[in-house]
């Protein structure tokens, strides 16, 4: 059978939950109810916001039953970025739940019997990001990373993330890119907006500022968009028109378009025309089967997502799970 | 001839930019140089920020020959979200500002041999707009109304525009809806990104505010989305996924990608491909010659844009400025 491999699930192991509830970070009241709550400087959201908890963000059985159920074979999971510590100014704090975080997410997988395979959580923005990093891959054997859009104050293209690239692109190391926040979230109360708009375009923010700020030119990434790229395919041509004529968007090798194949993306696009143009523009060799389980807002039928896009037998093993064990190389058995 | 028409062009004529230098509210000592600068608590922008004024902006003789030289046989001229005032806190100031520049637009397009029409500045968000827009059309004989995303502290959704919606929808008013603003902008710094991601960003939370908010059911409006809806038509799927799942963003009467073509669009999308999919989604009979003339980032072979879409000659022709012509009914003659 052909492998299927989500690259983009979360998981939240109790463990972490409830260590952050000793230090007054997490409220697990809620828990039988299926939902957490995280203290504000941690997740970014208001005091008391509840985020939803299924048994599968951190019961392991719960997941399998999940996936076998929708035939994916192997789940590639990260934190949510509520975890991230994005917005919080403590960076030791930061530093210090991501590594709880990771040592949590290593025990998680480990105890999977092969189904999972875990990213860990680098805190983008941070002097100690690359350390971090190395920890997961060398320590704790994790499979690659999860980076959010911004930490430290810093945007992606901050000079501070420089010795973070370098070691990503040495290690080869596969990378999801994820929202972890948002611009201006007043603006976009109600109707759930934060995740509905603010999130596809954080994703647009921050990979065009890899792009503009050239670090696509220096470092050669492994790094997946989630939600196939949010609205930078949208926003490329616009980018293109910028790079033409004005000499402030000037500042990478090539046009910002050129730099789509550049980037993997995932299949979490909701819509069948829409993941078709991805993949016409993208080529197939650079989509990855991703869905944003366990969250209510996940694709629920993956593989069907793909069959639907009628693609040739190669491109479907590729984009159903082949791509994604070759990226992982030697961490995959 | 088939008429050819550009609904999304600008125009400061220079009275308007006098009596601003008069009030301190304006500098045109680089005029000569192309350049104008604003009061920041106008713009919205730094102090000193040189915004582009090529004489086409101003003087008719140069914007009629550039027309020729397109093929454009009318422009629907609208001052730029740069006077709107959507960010200033005083709002007679916005409210003054918005009668001289509706007052000098029309003296300009009256004097243009009926090569421009009008589109009035209409300052939403503020309890007088729906009095200017009627002053707009009655008084100053103006063709249609042009509208910023943001004003008064308001999102587009506040009650305080009902009275404004019903009355554009009881005259039939075209309407041009153009950014007026970008969330986070100091996360926009460098590589022109206010205009470049803010904008089309922008105008989906505008377009998805008027959905959810259940402004476009209450009201039937004539609204034409700049640079093709922006980001919209990409967050559409994500936005029907949240309205399916999530009842808090289940408040429009049907899902929101419904709604594409409650709204008309622009051709100022700078890449044959993204507006061949424009086309395929909203239908020809949904998609309006748009240029953003004489911006740096305007179209400059908008009859090239369309003819690349290989049209049927009667969606050719509608796109071109037959739709344009019956929306604006008996304003044009």
């Amino acid at each position: 059978m052909d492998p299927v491999v989500d690259v983009h699930a979360h998981a939240l192991p109790l463990p972490l939950l409830e260590g952050l509830e000793r230090d007054g970070l997490a409220d697990l009241s809620d828990l039988p109810r299926g939902v957490l709550r995280l203290a504000p400087q941690l997740s970014g959201l208001a005091a008391g916001a509840p985020i939803p908890l299924p048994p599968e963000q951190y019961e392991v059985s719960a997941r399998r039953a999940a996936m076998a159920a929708t035939g994916v074979t192997r789940q590639l999971v990260s934190a949510p970025p509520f975890v991230f510590g994005s917005l919080c100014p403590d960076d030791a704090l930061v530093l210090e739940v991501t590594r709880r975080s990771n040592d949590a997410l290593a025990a998680h997988v480990a105890g999977s019997g092969g189904a999972l395979l875990g990213l860990g959580t680098v805190p983008v923005g941070l002097p100690g990001a690359a350390d971090e990093l190395t920890r997961c891959l060398d320590e704790l054997r994790l499979a690659g990373a999860a980076i959010g859009t911004f930490g430290g104050g810093r945007e992606l293209d901050d000079p501070v993330n420089e010795e973070l690239w370098a070691t990503l692109a040495a290690r080869r190391c596969f990378t999801l890119l994820h929202p972890s926040r948002a611009s201006a979230p007043e603006r976009l109360a109600g109707f759930h907006l934060v995740q509905l708009l603010g999130y596809p375009a954080e994703t647009a923010l921050a990979a065009t500022r890899l792009v503009l700020g050239g670090v696509l030119d220096r470092h050669d990434l492994v790094l997946c968009l989630v939600h196939g790229g949010g609205c930078l395919p949208a926003a490329l041509p616009r980018l293109d028109l910028g790079w033409e004529r004005k000499p402030v968007a000037r500042t990478s090798a090539a046009p910002p378009s050129r730099y789509l194949r550049r980037f993997f993306l995932d299949t979490a696009v909701f819509d069948a025309v829409a993941l078709h143009r991805l993949v016409a523009d993208a080529g197939a060799d650079r989509v990855l089967l991703g869905t944003d389980f366990p969250f209510d807002l996940a694709d629920r039928d993956p593989v069907g997502t793909v069959d639907a896009l009628g693609l040739s037998p190669a491109d479907r093993a590729a984009v159903l799970g082949a791509t994604a064990i070759r990226l992982l190389g030697a961490t995959v058995r």
